[in-house]
């Protein structure tokens, strides 16, 4: 039997998050999932995260509690901040800071645990939210000061970030997602969904996501809010 | 009344973050000291951290939760590890994976959320223990990217990581912390503190602590244990 090369997979849950997992287990790589509960407004996209994992058979998924909500700063963590519903200019209110850096960070903390040369992170540039730690100088930034932090980089690893969906567009990811596999009625991606995890149809990511399937001219498997 | 620029301190309890704290304040920063609770073996860090901050006059001083400890992989918050008492070759087993990757990543957030440009972290690269993210060229890479990762790179301010410590030795910074009034005996460098924060005497950090105030010339205040 092969040991296949391990890969951490920063999984939210969401759409993107779910295609990357595809992504890396039909590039060859055993999956370890990592998910944060950082104070989101719901956990459905935690319980999304759970059931994407059992239907790409991870056998170890990884949820971190984090305090990102006592920073305040961000409309997903401070609920006195409203989600906007429609697209603004700019870098947007439900920016957490410093999100992608704080996950990177844990997901090479654990790479160097279990012993992953591999990080996949669903960030793309293409249809996204405006959000500077989406960008590729970002993670080329990150993939640099990586493997001078660690042991890998010490020991003459290379740990290397993998974003697969960086220059797709939604409906591309869709399309990739699909001829994979991925069961997209399983996945989350609303801003605020309610606790079954139905979306609202309104926030940026909802949007982004219902357009996503339109696009790629594939049914839109979501559930939605009763209106 | 003026308005002092903010920085956030990293601020574990021991000497160094001590001396930086003190270092912060005299270069005209309104400190904000950011502290971790990440599954230390003992919290004797954590009430030091609270007791230096309260000597500095720290008006705001958060404690983050983390999950260090549930990935493993360190002699600090694995108890199935021993902490050595004697210098070793090469990484030491008390190398917690990416942890100033981490720590500096939430102080990012924090930045980005109370406005300040300017971190202050308490490494060394001249009497350390051998850990990867100490280096100089690890703290560069990591501003780098920090200038991308955040609203601050793309409004154009420039975050500034500062290493005070780099390039002196452990007597030098006793010497720099007493100048600025800095109370060492508040402070516990111990790897294996008891609950009343007395050190061990022979890990690695005390033999360096002892040392440096050996070299300073200065008697050393720290209470160790009953052999």
């Amino acid at each position: 039997m092969t040991t296949l090369p391990k890969a951490i997979i920063l999984l939210s849950g969401g759409l993107d998050s779910a295609t990357c997992l595809a992504i890396a287990r039909h590039e060859g790589f055993e999956p370890v999932a990592l998910s944060f509960d950082y104070g989101q407004r719901h956990n459905a996209e935690l319980v999304a995260s759970r059931r994407v994992a059992e239907a790409f058979a991870v056998r170890d998924h990884r949820v971190l509690r984090l305090e990102l909500g006592t920073m305040g700063g961000s409309a997903l963590t401070d609920s006195s901040i409203d989600i906007p519903t429609e697209a603004s200019e700019g870098i947007p209110v439900t920016y957490v800071p410093a999100r992608n850096t704080v996950f990177l960070s844990f997901a090479l903390g654990l790479a160097e645990v279990v012993g992953a040369d591999a990080i996949f992170i669903g960030v793309n540039s293409v249809d996204y939210s405006g959000y500077p730690d989406c960008r590729p100088e970002f993670i080329d930034a990150f993939e640099t000061m990586a493997n001078l932090a660690t042991k890998a980089g010490v020991e003459g690893h290379h740990m290397k970030i993998h974003t697969p969906l960086m220059h797709l567009t939604k409906a591309e990811i869709v399309q990739t997602g699909m001829a994979l596999g991925v069961d997209y009625a399983l996945t989350v991606s609303c801003y605020q969904a309610d606790s079954e995890g139905s979306a609202c149809g309104v926030c940026d990511s909802c949007r982004l996501r219902r357009k996503g399937f339109e696009d790629a001219g594939v049914p839109d498997p979501t559930r939605y809010q009763a209106a």
